[in-house]
């Protein structure tokens, strides 16, 4: 067989049909018919998947690896997607655990073009952790966002994002937002980044780009699993200028290991920085998962470079020693809500948040 | 509070702790930050989501209803399924369950061009079922793909779609593949209508688009939650005079309840056929499950065209008979494994499936 990928499923079974159903999880993500209808030689012996492994994980749930062609992803994220998981996922049994992507593939797409090292550079950082808050509620007007962002940069925040809510909405268009926001940022003197979320379709994200770009700014959001992680992975090929980040939105938390949709797949695509539910706040991810998302998003792969895991979800300033004994000086910690609940004292609990972080570091 | 449309969880928890869980639900829905953080009077009232109902479906199951301001989707599909349930898709306690969109939202997007009645009317059919199959596996080159659609054109089939595996694959290029294909039906002298799979990102289907105009075809196929709703929404705006069929994968089982998602907002985005996995074929869909959705196609709905439900994955032509007793006539049903596997035989086979279901429908 020529160059493959693998996908490792977590399939729930028993002993006795195990194989039956790996095979057919095979059939399912590759060829999807009967395989004695296939009359070419070629087909049959490198397109067909092929169970590669099968092993007992725990008392009725089973890894099944399978080895699928990388030719028929060719260059196209969505085909990466779809060939990973795209039938399959409609199946209650199976969640995809992990996946093997092969040099050649992932020269197909890129990878992070600033990543962890550019982004602490962005905004002078040094080795230590980066911070980040986030923009919201939705329904404010720009006037008011501007003003939160001008807070948070007086804080000595490093990063800022447009909650993932906030859209082109008639009572905060993007274009005023932005401008608005970009502005306040300006006028803090602070090397704050600001990174507005897109929306829409592509062209309706090239133009929002082309409007931030107007407004000075170098960084975007967008929520690969909600606008295709084909349009992903076109920014990135279009915009290599541009720090990307990427939002969870409508990833899941079972269906594909958030691992390796957001820890791989998001960077392999091109996020320089991938957002996800931190354990201990609002979402039920495990610090096993987290720690493994973290992982697959800074360690050596294949040339590509490291995409800053961004831990979020209803964190708090008190936890910040605690998050950073766990995943290290290699992260961006946001902390939204648990910033602006502070209200008139906004500036001071940023202020704090960041001495936190920077206190942490020269303590080491 | 001005328009809003509604989004129906379903959430296991227990009676006592299941109202908070609600409200955390319509707050993580909507500004995402503590209530008491926000100052802005018009947001509190007019944007937080609001819980407007909780019922016990089955013992430590909740339906729970809650009321999202429609101002915040503005016109963009992919805002719509972030606001319906981007970050609660990270909950694994949730599943979205059903969504009433109300009619000002709906007309924001437009629905099937063509729907229903346009896709009899386009091959010939008259009140009955139509037929369809698929061109697979993927593997075989633009002239062995093309010789399958000449073959199911001979039995008299309606569509021919693409396997959602073809993609633009190095031995069989989409511009290759898809004028062979066009070519072989129209030498067939058939009104088989042929649908090819459309891949990559907002740009690349357009230049495939352009490529299957050339060709004389007048429908595509995609899968949304591979290219992104927002992408499916701007095929739909910008090339009213093709045929849509949306592709399930990537749409899970269970996270969005799958009449909801294909038939409900795949029909609002302007697919004019659905394909679903069917009950008692590869996938374990219920019967229930599939009768809904090709419902939620059908129904009368703030005047929008109906999709055509499309049940797929395994189906045999032995089952015709019962597929049309459950289904009725207004479906496309689509058999391709299970007409490939007659190989030699495939148009005598192609053309038995045609005749059962027009003796069906003759019967009638």
């Amino acid at each position: 067989m020529p160059e493959t990928l693998s996908a490792t499923y977590h399939v729930r079974g028993d002993a006795g049909t195990i194989e039956a159903r790996a095979r057919a999880i095979a059939v399912e993500q590759s060829v999807e018919m009967p395989l004695d209808a296939i009359t070419d030689a070629r087909v049959r012996d490198e397109i067909v998947g092929k169970v590669v492994a099968i092993e007992e994980v725990s008392r009725g749930l089973f890894a099944v690896r399978v080895a699928l062609a990388a030719a028929t992803v060719g260059s196209d994220a969505g085909q990466l997607l779809n060939m990973l998981f795209g039938n399959t996922s409609m199946h209650d049994d199976v969640t995809l655990h992990d996946a093997d992507i092969p040099a050649g593939l992932t020269a197909a797409f890129d990878g992070p073009a600033h990543g962890l090292a550019a982004l602490r550079a962005r905004v002078g950082a040094g080795p230590r952790a980066l911070t980040c808050s986030a923009l919201k509620p939705q329904g404010l007007a720009p006037a008011a966002l501007a003003d939160l962002a001008r807070r948070f940069a007086d804080g000595g925040i490093d990063y800022i994002k447009d909650d993932h809510g906030l859209a082109d909405q008639v009572y905060s268009p993007f274009a005023a937002r932005v401008t608005a926001i970009a502005q306040a940022l300006r006028a803090s003197g602070t090397a704050a980044c600001y990174i507005p979320s897109l929306c829409g379709d592509l062209d309706a994200m090239r133009a929002q780009i082309a409007m931030a770009r107007d407004d000075g700014l170098d960084a975007v959001m967008l929520a690969p699993m909600v606008a295709g992680v084909a349009t992903l992975r076109r920014l990135r090929r279009d915009y290599p200028q541009l720090i990307i980040m990427a939002h969870p939105a409508m990833a899941g938390a079972s269906r594909i290991a958030p691992p390796l949709l957001m820890g791989k797949l998001f960077r392999l695509l091109g996020a320089d920085a991938v957002v996800f539910p931190n354990y201990g706040g609002r979402f039920g991810y495990s610090p096993a998962t987290c720690r493994a998302l973290a992982a697959a998003a800074l360690r050596e792969w294949h040339g590509l470079r490291a995409a800053i895991p961004v831990p979020a979800g209803g964190m708090t300033p008190g936890r910040v020693p605690e998050l950073l004994e766990f995943f290290g000086a290699d992260t961006m910690l946001l902390i939204g809500g648990g910033l602006l609940a502070a209200r008139e004292r906004l500036t001071e609990e940023t202020a704090a948040f960041v001495k936190a972080v920077k206190d942490y570091a020269d303590a080491r």
